[in-house]
């Protein structure tokens, strides 16, 4: 019955968590904001009256909730992987923005409730799995347009950080992002990292390095290039080519129209994620949803969260070390087949 | 309140009738389809169960059902007008399909209804208006960006027609859209409209003169030209670039990603409007729905119905004669402003 | 034997004709300039010592020159017929800029006197045809990539024109090149040409309507648009685009090399002429050049250029009348095969 | 003068050399060719014939030929230094095709025979410096549209290569490209190199790790990653994006005109590097000439050659221990500032 709605508790009402009750409230189709918890009191009481939903004393108490059906974790790294046990626990499902954790024993607790209950709970926020660009790839790649795929060349440009941001951060939250993308546009997993940095641009803060190019390498040979730079000053931009045996195919940046006049062709640049991205966690939040209401756990699961922190946290050590470092996975469960 | 949903009556589920269906549903926020009706009474059974809605036995009975707060209408064009006048007497919001009707005077006793009750009722379906690429170029022009505009260049071509179609309707079913598209884009009238035409296709229907070159002229003097051409084979093809005093602004064909092989760089066309306008048409119910729960009646207006149609049939008239015909309208009653 | 280089007297050393001198004299295998004349004699004689020719006293003088092999007239207009028969009774190859004549009597004569001799002289300055863009689409026709051609839609955009420039003086000065391309690619006659103008750009000199809208028809059917916009401000911008019952084949803009920063993407366009067609000009003086080697006269010849001041001049007088101008055009001799 | 043309040697008239024998007798003004030489004797006699020119008995004959100016190398590599050291002694400019020699110590020889003679004679075939793409490149670096420069992202593939073709190849025959680019681009010297490689693509000749990924940085700290790519079977295609602290500067792929049919938009891809930097060439070619007749050598210069040689050379040491290979150049002598 479609006329029942999905209600969904939403914990963390910052920049991503306020975009994400904007999304369930008035952008997709079978659900609605039952109930939000943030730190952040004032913000969250205001926001909970604007779409008709309680503000509640704790995480827990949403997750709890019996009104409460699914939960949007959307709050800092470090309380992921707690708010989706928790989630497990209540027998509820969970869609966790990533990290699903910082390190790989606490996503390694996640993935152990799972298989503990026998099924999944958890879909990870890997939202460019939803990008129009990101399936076109893909389907290029499913479709054998260009061969066996030989090398992923990746840009991801970020135009600031704050200045507490760190040459380790860029691996866990931004290339944490290319590393969930050659996994899933692959096929495989990653068996290992290296970092590579030179000059640092003047407009990073101290200490950060910054572009770094990480080198990985899938457990068939694939290599994957990455151009990281999060300070780029000019605008978010991601893009993604595979090269193939047989051919290439390509992601552009996006183009939000051009016009012509006397000082030349100008078109805006994508100025950050929200827009590069929105459509992609509309249609996120749309599958997960939809899959709710026919009893499926969509999009990225438990298993792809522990992946990419592994595989992350190798580049931490890399980054530290200048090594490569191999990366270590346990076998996938059945479960995630 | 986000949690009481509007329920939405659908009249027709015949192409587009049953996409409408499927967005109220499956893809946006806010709404649920409550009852349908269509003459093909088989087919709206199944699609009503699938939905959780019911089967009314007439446009009628939907468009009075105590149940339902808002009617969408896309069954043939000469209903158009009746199910719209059925919704506003009801005191309904309706949004129309379009063209509001096949005739100016069928248009204009919808208009006139909606003068008498002194408020609006009817959205009319002109979805280029929600597309991205349309809404960049209006950006362009309000932003004063390419100085005064001078001259439209548009594109509409579609891969092919039925045998039945006539020379006549490339005007009121295809032409009415760049029509619409002009007005919103110059914020003007239409004032006259000539069809020229050279060689036709050999794939065209009997009959059928295609391409056809379409050009108008705005109350102010800018021109409008518009090759329209609905038996192309190739695909749905739909541009529009804006000439002005200062500069010029595009709207190129909508492109799927490419990849390149041995046999050069390839990607694939859009095929038909449902991929090209698919998220145009979700971006309407999406604005229809959001204005329902404030309490505003949102898109293109009754007025607007009729200035295209006006236009529409002085381009049929264009075409038998082979004439400039001039456009009468109305003025604009002050409600539409 | 390439080592007798094709001594190339210059007639007129104007803006266009400057730069023949330098493309003989620096750019083209095969050839040196050995006379020159203009009427600014100061000019003519430093341009002279830079290239080691000689300045001689008239027109007259050069075509005459026994040292001279081949004439490049780059002279106004209204003596081009009178240099080129000159050249013809002197028996030496001619490359005459375009027009071949401002009236069709004039052409008509150049074009009787080589009939008399019964062999060619006179190729005609279409750059065009030399241009890469227009020879991809050329390929894409001949090689029935898209299928019957239906419909040329043509830009043609300048950024200013002297005070003098007239709306007459944009089909003869303008889109003549236009129709001299439209000749070339569909392999047809031009039949008919209307002009269609509404509001005028307020940078255009008084009383020039600009931009303007020309139709015209082939002798097989086919319509040819061109948007003529000679004080656009922006730039030089010339596009064609073929659409034909089976796709279409497009020529856009010249891009120059496009950068991203916080503004957005950017790209210089094309200013003028003379960096748009710079290429085509270096590659049409090569040939004719190297045509000359093996005693071949290449190029357009002096029936296009008859037919293309032949429906310039209906264009002139479309544009005084308003009406459709039939093209009255003499059979195509033998010789022009 | 003008009159007076450049008399060219052309020493080796294979593929290129061939390519450079049309160039000097019919697409470059102020030269022609005087001699040839070529172990091919049947090849080369009719090919001087062509061109009226004569065939000599040996290179060393073409160089010490009194009615021969200048030399163009375009033997087999091994050659080139040699060639060039008797250009020299016989006080004639040389253009030799890249590379200047296969080994450091044979360069540095060259480099010398210039410093003992005081002046400049040779000038290196980097032909991609007179490409007008990679001229846009620089000239958004030089006007600082982007920044200080951080990463130069390159492409370089190729459709395909012999079976003789190795891994150390790459390195000397392609890579060498990337590498005098870089340091065109960024006015400063390679300092270290590496090469990565993973799976193979099936179609490399037995042996040939393809691709692989390069890593130079540059003294100053810029990285320069290449995706080398010989076997990559679908066409050529070379590519450079530099990364600055304030913004992108990109080279896209050369597309050859696109069309649009029912199986989609499609463009012909460059198939080669003859297509691809064929005008690159001749400019190369005219600009050498040019430079001749005013006394001047022009293009990169020997020195430019022993870095390009150096790195190379690194870069083969590089694919043989998977280490970071330093660069040792020494000091650039002031005749090449």
């Amino acid at each position: 019955m479609t006329s029942s709605l999905v209600r969904v508790g939403i914990i963390g009402t910052g920049n991503i968590g306020a975009d994400h009750v904007d999304r369930v409230a008035h952008q997709v189709s079978g659900a609605r904001v039952e109930a939000l918890f943030d730190v952040m009191t004032d913000r969250v009481s205001a926001l909970a009256d604007s779409v008709g939903a309680r503000s509640l004393p704790s995480a827990r108490a949403v997750i709890e909730d019996d009104a409460v059906d699914a939960i949007i974790v959307a709050s800092p790294a470090e309380f992921h992987a707690e708010l989706s046990l928790f989630s497990i626990a209540a027998g509820k499902p969970v869609l966790c923005e990533k990290p699903l954790a910082p390190t790989n024993d606490e996503c390694q607790i996640v993935v152990d409730a799972e298989l503990e209950k026998g099924r999944r709970f958890v879909s990870l926020g890997f939202m460019r799995r939803y990008d129009a660009a990101y399936r076109h790839l893909r389907e290029h790649l499913d479709g054998d347009k260009i061969g066996i795929p030989l090398h992923l060349r990746c840009v991801h440009r970020n135009p600031d950080v704050p200045p507490t941001f760190t040459s380790e951060m860029s691996m866990t939250d931004a290339v944490i992002h290319e590393i969930d993308c050659a996994r899933w546009l692959l096929g495989e997993e990653i068996s290992s990292i290296r970092v590579i940095s030179g000059k640092s641009t003047p407009d990073a803060p101290h200490g950060l390095r910054d572009p770094q190019l990480v080198i990985m390498e899938s457990t068939s040979g694939v290599l994957v290039s990455v151009e990281i730079f999060v300070a780029a000053q000019f605008g978010y931009d991601v893009r993604c080519e595979v090269s193939g045996s047989r051919g290439f195919s390509s992601m552009g940046y996006q183009d939000l129209g051009d016009y012509v006049t006397v000082a030349g062709r100008h078109s805006a640049f994508s100025p950050n994620w929200r827009v590069r991205f929105g459509e992609a966690y509309r249609l996120e939040i749309q599958d997960w949803v939809n899959g709710l209401a026919v009893g499926e756990i969509r999009g990225a699961n438990a298993f792809d969260g522990l992946a990419a922190t592994t595989v992350a946290q190798a580049g931490v050590q890399a980054v530290r070390t200048g090594d490569i470092v191999p990366v270590h996975l346990p076998t996938r469960p059945s479960l995630y087949d």
